[in-house]
């Protein structure tokens, strides 16, 4: 196996400016898997269902190759979100929350899991991220993302897990939350103290910024005119970044770039709609076309502007 | 003379989270003149002050090599603004204005500035910006900023020296005030419809994005672990982007992006420290250094990263 995700798989009622919807299939684990897969064809999926859970929602990752043994059926239901996004579809407010059988989840790895090369752990509770770092055996990348309920509550459990892992994946208010510290520069270089390798911090439609010890990146995001649902964005961008990761088994800061790339057009596409919509419905040249108008975008010569200066 | 620049010349008095100054050297034109004279050598302002603004004064801009005659001497004092910037040094509050004699502005040009070639108009009254773009005889380029003032109270002057112009520089949120449009992207879009030739929208510390007709370029502002007060960013990029094209004499769209790199960079320094101070105290190796720190950390090789997918 190339590629484990573990996460939630659910059902998501959202309210946006643009529309609503009822009951459709979301979770980190389904965005990311799904991100992934275009570029990783070997991605496996660790996650829980209920038994509201119609097979009939499979398809979705078997239709993208994607191996759902990790996806474990058991009695009760499926995580269920309702929140609604306001005009600037930044902060989604949360009417519901129904962790069903996602709050008993204790990720189990089929056999073949447990040697993935390439493993991303989506924001879930950070003692069950531990438990299964402990269960893989030789992984060459860690991903890992987090949320502002476990840097509040289970601080401790997170900050042991991160001085396991490759690369956190963080919100910037998270950051500034995890670190104590207003300015973004500042909190990423506090972050990496913790004992993470690298950091990359996720600033919405700004973009994002990696750092590693003695490196920093900033790119801005894709340039979208309409946004309909920014819900599974952060999960999608992670899915894209770790697929071309595994796709290219390259962790060089220069390759890194590549994969948030791969990212960012990933994720624009998936806020294009609701659920998983937009990323069911591309293919790889609608893709590539995109990367190309987005490179073309935040491309310059800096080289010759130094040489001129 | 190649640029020419209108705004004004004020005292301020500010508080930040990192400090306090009273009556400092400020406005517009102050820090946008001296910004652009590092990379142009033929640069004039025209600004109006009181009777208690000390000659010493003058020679930070003497100092720079920049031309003073445009700066009228009149009855009355000097603009001042006095201000506070809580923690996220984002907005500032105003406490007071005095505009004094800059109420009644009526900028009035020296001969030879008439004939300039580069003419920048910093955040005035429209009508007042009009009336000098009808002074200036051929000029080669037209960059003006406004703010949400004029948008809300004097719209249709403002809208009128939008046509006559070749590059806006508006923040952010004045775009989408301006156009009345959420979305940054289709806001520059609409105000290229406006009949300006080209629009810079300024997105503070997550960087700028420049647009013209099927040209957009996106880019990240200079990662800066320490701001101590913000005041005159904008019209120090303004500086540094019109004292580079001056020099360049080049307006093509990949020259441009030039000319953020280059406003980007003046704006890093300036931010640093309060009033002027920071902009004195830098030399020009300095500033060749963090463009070369800037461009590292900005820079991706997309056309490797397109051949490969």
């Amino acid at each position: 196996m190339d590629l484990v995700i573990v996460g939630s798989v659910a059902f998501d009622t959202i309210k946006t400016p643009y529309g609503f919807v009822n009951r459709v299939l979301g979770g980190s684990a389904t965005y990311c898997s799904i991100s992934s897969s275009f570029f990783s064809k070997d991605v496996g999926v660790v996650a829980v269902v209920g038994e509201d859970f119609d097979n009939k929602y499979l398809r979705y990752f078997l239709d993208k190759g994607i191996d759902i043994r990790g996806i474990e059926k058991r009695k009760g239901k499926t995580f269920f979100w309702e929140g609604e996004y306001s005009d600037n579809l930044n902060d989604a407010k949360t009417h519901k929350t129904e962790l069903n059988v996602f709050k008993d989840f204790n990720p189990t790895l089929p056999g073949e899991y447990e040697n993935c090369k390439y493993l991303f752990l989506a924001n879930i509770d950070p003692d069950l991220q531990n438990k299964v770092i402990q269960k893989v055996k030789n992984p060459k990348f860690i991903g890992l993302d987090t949320m502002n309920f476990w840097i509040q509550n289970k601080k401790d459990s997170l900050l042991n897990v991160l001085k396991q892992i490759d690369l956190l994946f963080i919100n910037e208010g998270e950051a500034k939350l995890l670190t104590e510290e207003s300015n973004t520069i500042v909190a990423g270089k506090k972050i990496l103290e913790l004992g993470v390798s690298r950091v990359l911090i996720k600033r919405g439609e700004y973009g994002a910024i990696l750092m590693e010890k003695d490196n920093v990146f900033l790119i801005p995001a894709f340039p979208l005119e309409k946004v309909i649902d920014p819900t599974g964005a952060g999960d999608t961008f992670a899915g894209g970044f770790m697929g071309y990761l595994a796709a290219t088994e390259d962790k060089s800061f220069e390759n890194l770039k590549n994969c948030i790339l791969a990212g960012t057009i990933m994720a624009s596409f998936n806020i294009e709609d609701f659920s998983i919509k937009r990323l069911n419905s591309i293919g790889f040249s609608e893709i590539k076309k995109r990367m190309v108008k987005y490179i073309k975008s935040i491309s310059l010569d800096g080289e010759k502007f130094l040489k001129q200066i």
